[in-house]
C-alpha cells in the first residue's frame, strides 16, 4: 500500500493542526508542513534537534531561520495563502519516503497559475534540507519567484538567536548565536534555477531573498531547487566550512541523486519497520504513518540525544525527553532498529551526572534524572507549569521534584534492550553503574516508621499527575522494587569494579529494598489503590468531575482542581504498573482493576490509551482494547489533541502515542514475547483486523512474524 | 482603679464589635453585649458551652433562645434601636463584677423618655440570669414593657433547635430538642413588677412576650425584674425540674441577693486575679479587662469542658478548644485559680480516647489530639477550611491531620500544671497515660532514612499555618521531643502500672526518639530555619507580598497563596520554639531569629504578638516587647480584630490574647520564673510603667509579688 496521506483544500484555520500532520524529519531537523508563504503568525518552524537557549525563565530548543520561506508573484500579483483564495490546494505526504508536496492553484482574468512544490530534510545528509518549486501558468506572464531566508521566526518563548549577520547573495549565508551559550549557529542557501531568468537579491524586513524572474510558458513549468545546509557549533569545530561542505556537496550530487539517496535511506528502514495489517487499511495506515514519525525524529546521527516527547515539532515541552521516550518508544527501536534503540539508552547513561547532580540537590543519593531532560540531563522543567485561569498566576507543580519514577523508566527501558538484544556491552559501557545509582536514589528516598517492618516512599507524583505528594504510589513502589532487584542483580554478575566489601553491602541494601518496600496490595473487591487513601476520595463520576469546571481551560489537577479530591485520574498508573508486572497477578485482578480504573481515567495524556489497550490484550480482551490502539494510532492523524492552552501553543506530534500503537500491534494484537529464551505470540487479535505480520530483531537476529486469528508463524530472516 | 468601660454615643454599624466587646459570661454561658430590643440580625446571643449540635456539616455550640428579648412602648411608639435615633446612649460594661449596663434616652413632643437595663449571668449560679428593666419619662404617658424570649436567633450555620414547646404563661416555658442528638434544651423565664401595671401574654411570630402596661411618672422609674434559668438534658436528668428549681430558687433570693451573690463570687476571684500596673492606666485597664474575659469563661461549674478559642462569644471556631488554651491561656489559671486549672487539663485526659481514636483513624499509634476539640474529644475541624475568593470552591486545608503539634501542647500544658502547683495526683487521674499516649503518637509518626542516623517528622504545618506540608519544622519536632522526654521520665519514676518489660521497652523507645529527632540547627548567620527548604524560599518583604493580593479576602496561606513560596510567615513559629526552650540557645541566636523572622511574620493570629513580647523580655528588651504586650491586652477592645470573612462572621473574643497578655506582665516583665524550686524575678519593666504587683500560687501557697525597675519582692501570703 502507498504510505501517502493528504489534504485537499484550503482550510486557513488548520495551519496548526497540518503543520504537525505534514512534518517532515530526519532526526536533526524536524520541518513542520506549512506551506512556503508562511510567516510566523502560522507556525512554519524547521526544528533543530539538541541545541537549546534560554530566554528569560524558558529554556527550549532553537528553531533554525526559515530558509524555505518563498512566494510567486504574476503580473505583479502576489499569489499565496492566506491571502488570495486558491481555485485548489492540496498537500500531501509520502510518509513511505519522508517527501512534502504541495499543490495551489489560483484563477486569474487571464488563466490559471500552478505552484508546487516538494520538499525533504534529507535522511542521506542530514545537514541538508532540499525543496523543489515549479511554477505554471497557462498563459505568458510575467512572474516571479522570491524565495530565500526569512529571519523572523517562530519562538514559543522569545528570540533565541541574536547578533545574526547575513550575506545576500548568491548564496544567502546566514550567522547568528544563541542568547545563553552564544552557540553559533550558520545556515546557508541558494537555489538552482533554469538559464532563462533573472536573479537578483532582495531584502523584505527580516527576509533575505532571490528575486527570480521569468516569463511564463502554457504547458510548461518553471523550476528551481533550494539546497539549504546549516550547522552549529555545538557539532562542527567550524559551521561555517561544515555547512558549505553540505551545500557544496549536494549541489554537485545534484536534486535526483540527493532524492534518490534519501529515498534509499527510507527504504531500508521501511524494509525492517513496516508492519502490515491486513483487513483494515485505515489502521494499516494510521499505525505506519505513526511508526513514521518515530523513524523521522530519531537521532541516528548523534551520539548525544535522545527523542523529546513532541518528537521534532516544535518547541513545546521544552524540547526535553520525557519517560515517554523509554516507557513508550523504546520497543520500536528495539525490534526494528536496535543500533538506534541503543543510542537513546546511551544519552541516559551519558547523562547520569545530571541525574546525580539533581538527587543531590534535593538531598538524595545516587540518580534522580530529569523530568524533562535536555542536553547533559539538565532538567528543564520548571516548578511552576501551570498557570491559574483565575489568577493569571503560576502555580506550584511537583513534576520535577516529586516525579521520582522517572529514574525507574530509564532502567527498565535499559533492561528491555538487554533483554532483546543481548547487547551487554552497554553494562559495562556505563549502564550497570547508572542502574546502581538509580537503585541508590531509591535507597536513598525510602523511609521507615520505627513500629513498620517495611519501607514507604512518601510525597511522590505517580504517572497519574492529578494527584499530587501523595504516599506509596503502587507503580513507584513497585519500579523502585524493580530497579532494586535489578541492581542486586547486575551487582551479583560482578558488573561493577568495586570491592568485595563495598559490592556485598550494596547487595544488602538493594535486596533489604527489594523485600521490605511496601506494595499495596489488592482489596477486598481486587481492587489495587493507587496510593495511601485513594479509596477514601469521593468516588465522583468522570462526568461529574468534568461538570465542575468553571473554565474549560482550568487545571484538572494541583492542590484544589476539580479531580484532585477524587478519584478521577490523568492517566493509567495502577494500569501501568499491571502491564509491566501482570506476571505478578492474577488475571483476575487485573481484568478488575482494568475495568475499575477505566472509568475513572480522563485520558488526558495521550500516554493513557496505550497501556489500556495493551493490557485489555493481556486480558484476552482485544474488542476493549481495539479503541484504544486507534486512539493511540491516531494521535497525530486527528484533530483533537490539546493544541492551545490558553494562548500558549502545547501542540506538536506525539511519538509517545505512535510507540504505544506500535506495542498494541506487536505485543498485543500478535502478543510476541520471549518465554524461556523463545520468541513466542500469544495472538489478541481483534474481530477488526485479519492479519498483521512484522520483522523483528531478537538477539542481533532478524525474525519475519505473521499472525492471524488461528494461526502463527515466526520465521528467521536469512 | 474602677473596673469600668464604657461606650457613649449609639453607632448602628458597631453591634458587632460591641457584643463581643461588652460579653458577660459565667463559664456556662456567654452573653453579647448587644441591646435588648436587637433581633437575630444584630447578632444578639446567650451562647451555651459544651452543647454541640450539627447542621449539615457545620457542627457548632448552641445558642440558648435569646429571655432578654425587651422593648418598649410609650403613647403607642416603639422606643427602639436602632429603628429610632436616641438622644443620649451609652453602654457600660462592669468588669470587676460582670454587670453589663445599658442607659438609653429619647425625646419625643412630649418630653424626655429613658430606658436602663442592668444584666448578669450569675457567677454563683451558673444557670441562672437575671436582668433588671427601668423605664422613666419627664411626662406621665401609657407605656409598656414588652419582654419575654426570642426563639428566632442568631445561628452562624443554620437552626440547632427544634420542635420547640412554648408555655406562655407568668412563667414563659420553652422547651426544645437539638438536631443531632436530640439533646433537651430547657429555659424558663418570669418577671417580677411593681403593683401598679397590667400585665398579659402576647406573641409576635417567634417572640413569646409579657406585656406590662402601666402609666408613666415623672420622678420615677417603673421597674422589672426578669429571672432566667435554663438547662439541658446533657447536664441534668431532668432539666425542666432543674430549670424551675433555679428560678424558684432566685426569686426567694430576690434581686438584691442575687446581685450580691454574684459580685461577691467576683471579688473573690479578682483577689487573686488582679495585676496591677502602676504608672499607665490603659495598660492596666488593658490587661484587667482581658484577665475579666478569661474568668469569665472558665468552666469552673462543669468537670467535663475546657475553654473554646473564642471563649463564649459565639459559634465561631466551632465552639472548639484549640491549642490556645494549654498555650496561651493556660498559666492565668495556674497561677490564680489552679483548680480551674486542673479542670482544663482534666479535659484534655479525659478526652483521651478521642486524640487515641484520631490517632488511629491516620494509621497512627497513641493520642493524636483534635485540631478542634469538642466535647468527648471530636475534632470538629473540616477538611475544608477556607473559601477560595476566586473560584467560590471549598479549598482543602490540613488543620486537622497535619498540624499535629497539637499533642505536644496539650502534655506542656499538664507539665505547667505539674511544675506550677506540685499536684502530682493528675498524673495518676489519668495524666500519666496521657503523657505516655502523645510519646507513642510522636514515635509512630517517625520516620527514618536508611542513610541517616536521625528521625524526621515531615508533612505537616507548623504554628505557622501559611506554609503546608513542610518537613521537620523545627517547633513541631523540639515539641516532640519533649513529649519523648517527658514521657521516658514519669515511666522511669515508675507513674503507670505496666510490667517491667513493657516499661524498659516504652522508656528506650522514647530516649531514643528524644536523642535522634531532627532538631534543624542554626545557619551560618545564627538563623534557624523554620522547616526543610525554608530558606531558599523568595525572601519578599511582607509589602511585597501584600500587594500581590488580588483580593483583600484571598487566603495567603495554601497551595497557591501570596506567601506560601515565600519566607512571610502568619506568626510566630520559631520564636514559639525558642520562648519554650531558650535555655537551649544563646542569647546571641535568640535574638537574631527575632530579629531575622519579626518583619517576615504577619501576625495574622492573635496568637502572634504575645510570642513576640514575651521573647523580647527573654532577649532583655522590654521595648520590643511593649507594643506586641499592648496589641495582646487590647486585642478584644480595640477595633482590629478580623470580624468578618466575605459574608461570615468571623468574630469573637481572643481569650488567647489575653491569656499572653497576662503572661507578658508576669512572666515577661515581671520575669516570674522558678529557679531550684524557688521563685524568682527577672524584671524586664518597659520605660511605659512604674511598677508592676500581683499574687500567685505556687505550690498551693499564695504569693504577692511587687516589680519595679530597681527592685522586686515576693512574699508569702498567710
Amino acid at each position: 500500500m502507498d504510505k501517502i496521506i493528504y489534504d485537499n483544500g484550503y482550510d486557513r484555520k488548520a495551519y496548526a493542526a497540518l503543520g504537525n500532520r505534514f512534518l517532515i524529519g530526519n532526526g536533526l531537523v524536524g520541518i513542520r508542513g506549512t506551506l512556503e508563504e508562511y510567516t510566523a503568525d502560522l507556525l512554519p518552524a524547521i526544528n533543530l534537534a539538541g541545541v537549546y537557549d534560554k530566554v528569560e525563565n524558558f529554556r527550549e530548543p532553537v528553531n533554525l531561520p526559515n530558509a524555505l520561506y518563498s512566494y510567486i508573484k504574476v503580473d505583479g500579483n502576489n499569489y499565496r495563502l492566506p491571502d488570495l483564495k486558491p481555485a485548489s490546494h492540496k498537500i500531501s505526504l509520502d510518509y513511505g519516503h519522508g517527501i512534502f508536496m504541495r499543490s495551489s492553484s489560483w484563477t486569474c482574468p487571464r488563466g490559471n497559475i500552478c505552484l508546487e512544490t516538494r520538499r525533504i530534510a534529507s535522511m542521506d545528509d542530514v545537514n541538508l534540507i532540499v525543496m523543489e518549486l515549479k511554477v505554471s501558468a497557462d498563459f505568458h506572464a510575467e512572474a516571479e519567484i522570491y524565495t530565500g531566508i526569512d529571519t523572523d521566526i517562530w519562538d514559543l518563548n522569545g528570540r533565541h538567536l541574536e547578533d545574526f549577520s547575513i550575506i545576500n547573495e548568491d548564496i544567502i549565508h546566514y550567522e547568528a548565536r544563541t542568547h545563553e551559550e552564544g552557540i553559533r549557529v550558520v545556515m546557508d542557501e541558494t537555489i538552482e534555477a533554469a538559464s532563462d531568468c533573472e536573479i537578483t537579491s532582495v531584502r523584505e524586513d527580516g527576509r533575505y531573498l532571490h528575486r527570480i524572474s521569468f516569463i511564463t510558458r502554457p504547458g510548461e513549468a518553471f523550476r528551481i531547487v533550494k539546497y539549504i545546509s546549516f550547522d552549529t557549533s555545538k557539532t562542527a569545530a567550524d559551521p561555517v566550512c561544515s555547512s558549505a561542505d553540505v551545500l557544496k556537496r549536494s549541489i554537485t550530487l545534484g536534486y535526483e541523486e540527493v532524492m534518490d539517496r534519501h529515498m534509499s535511506v527510507w527504504d531500508r528502514l521501511w524494509d525492517n519497520a513496516d508492519v502490515e495489517i491486513k483487513g483494515n487499511d485505515e489502521a494499516n495506515t494510521a499505525l505506519n504513518y505513526s511508526l513514521y514519525h518515530l523513524m523521522s525524529i530519531a537521532p541516528r546521527h548523534a551520539d548525544n540525544l535522545s527523542i523529546p516527547a513532541r518528537g521534532l515539532s516544535g518547541q513545546t515541552y521544552r524540547g526535553a525527553v520525557f519517560w515517554d521516550t523509554e516507557m513508550f518508544m523504546l520497543d520500536f527501536f528495539i525490534f526494528t532498529e536496535p543500533d538506534t534503540a541503543r543510542k537513546l539508552i546511551k544519552y541516559r547513561i551519558d547523562t547520569l551526572p545530571g541525574a546525580m547532580k539533581k538527587a543531590a540537590h534535593y538531598g538524595y543519593k545516587g540518580a534522580f534524572y530529569a523530568w524533562e531532560s535536555q542536553e547533559g540531563g539538565f532538567d528543564a522543567c520548571s516548578d511552576y507549569n501551570v498557570i491559574d485561569v483565575f489568577t493569571g498566576r503560576p502555580m506550584r507543580t511537583y513534576f520535577k521534584d516529586k516525579q521520582v519514577h522517572i529514574s525507574a523508566a530509564i532502567v527498565y527501558g535499559l533492561c528491555r534492550y538487554l533483554d532483546w538484544t543481548g547487547d551487554m556491552s552497554l553494562l559495562d559501557d556505563g549502564g550497570a553503574e547508572m542502574i546502581m545509582q538509580c537503585a541508590l536514589f531509591y535507597l536513598s528516598i525510602l523511609v521507615k516508621s520505627i513500629f513498620n517492618d517495611y519501607y514507604e516512599i512518601r510525597d511522590v507524583i505517580g504517572p497519574d499527575e492529578y494527584h499530587e505528594r501523595v504516599n506509596n504510589n503502587v507503580y513507584t513502589n513497585r519500579m523502585a522494587k524493580y530497579v532494586f532487584e535489578k541492581a542486586a542483580k547486575i551487582l551479583r554478575e560482578g558488573y561493577l569494579d568495586i570491592s568485595d566489601s563495598e559490592r556485598d553491602s550494596l547487595i544488602e541494601g538493594f535486596e533489604d529494598g527489594a523485600k521490605h518496600i511496601l506494595i499495596k496490595k489488592p482489596d477486598e473487591n481486587g481492587i489495587i489503590p493507587q496510593f495511601d487513601g485513594y479509596e477514601q476520595l469521593e468516588d465522583a463520576s468522570l462526568a461529574d468531575v468534568r461538570s465542575r469546571l468553571l473554565n474549560d481551560k482550568e487545571y484538572w489537577g494541583g492542590a484544589y482542581g476539580v479531580a484532585s479530591d477524587t478519584r478521577i485520574i490523568k492517566q493509567a498508573d495502577v494500569v501501568t504498573m499491571l502491564n509491566l508486572f501482570a506476571d505478578d497477578y492474577s488475571l483476575d485482578t487485573i481484568s478488575r482493576n482494568w475495568s475499575y480504573y477505566e472509568p475513572r481515567t480522563e485520558h488526558g495524556s495521550s500516554l493513557s490509551a496505550g497501556m489500556y489497550s495493551l493490557l485489555a490484550c493481556k486480558i484476552g480482551n482485544p474488542g476493549m482494547a481495539w479503541p484504544f490502539f486507534l486512539k493511540s494510532a491516531r494521535a497525530d492523524l486527528s484533530e483533537k489533541g490539546k493544541e492551545w492552552a490558553g494562548l500558549l501553543y502545547i501542540g506538536g506530534t506525539h511519538p509517545a502515542a505512535a510507540g504505544a500503537a506500535y506495542m498494541i500491534a506487536v505485543e498485543g494484537f500478535a502478543g510476541l514475547s520471549v518465554k524461556n529464551g523463545e520468541l513466542t505470540c500469544n495472538p489478541s487479535l481483534p474481530k477488526e483486523i485479519e492479519e498483521i505480520s512484522f520483522k523483528i530483531f531478537y538477539k542481533q537476529q532478524q525474525y519475519s512474524i505473521r499472525v492471524s486469528h488461528d494461526s502463527y508463524s515466526i520465521d528467521e530472516i536469512n
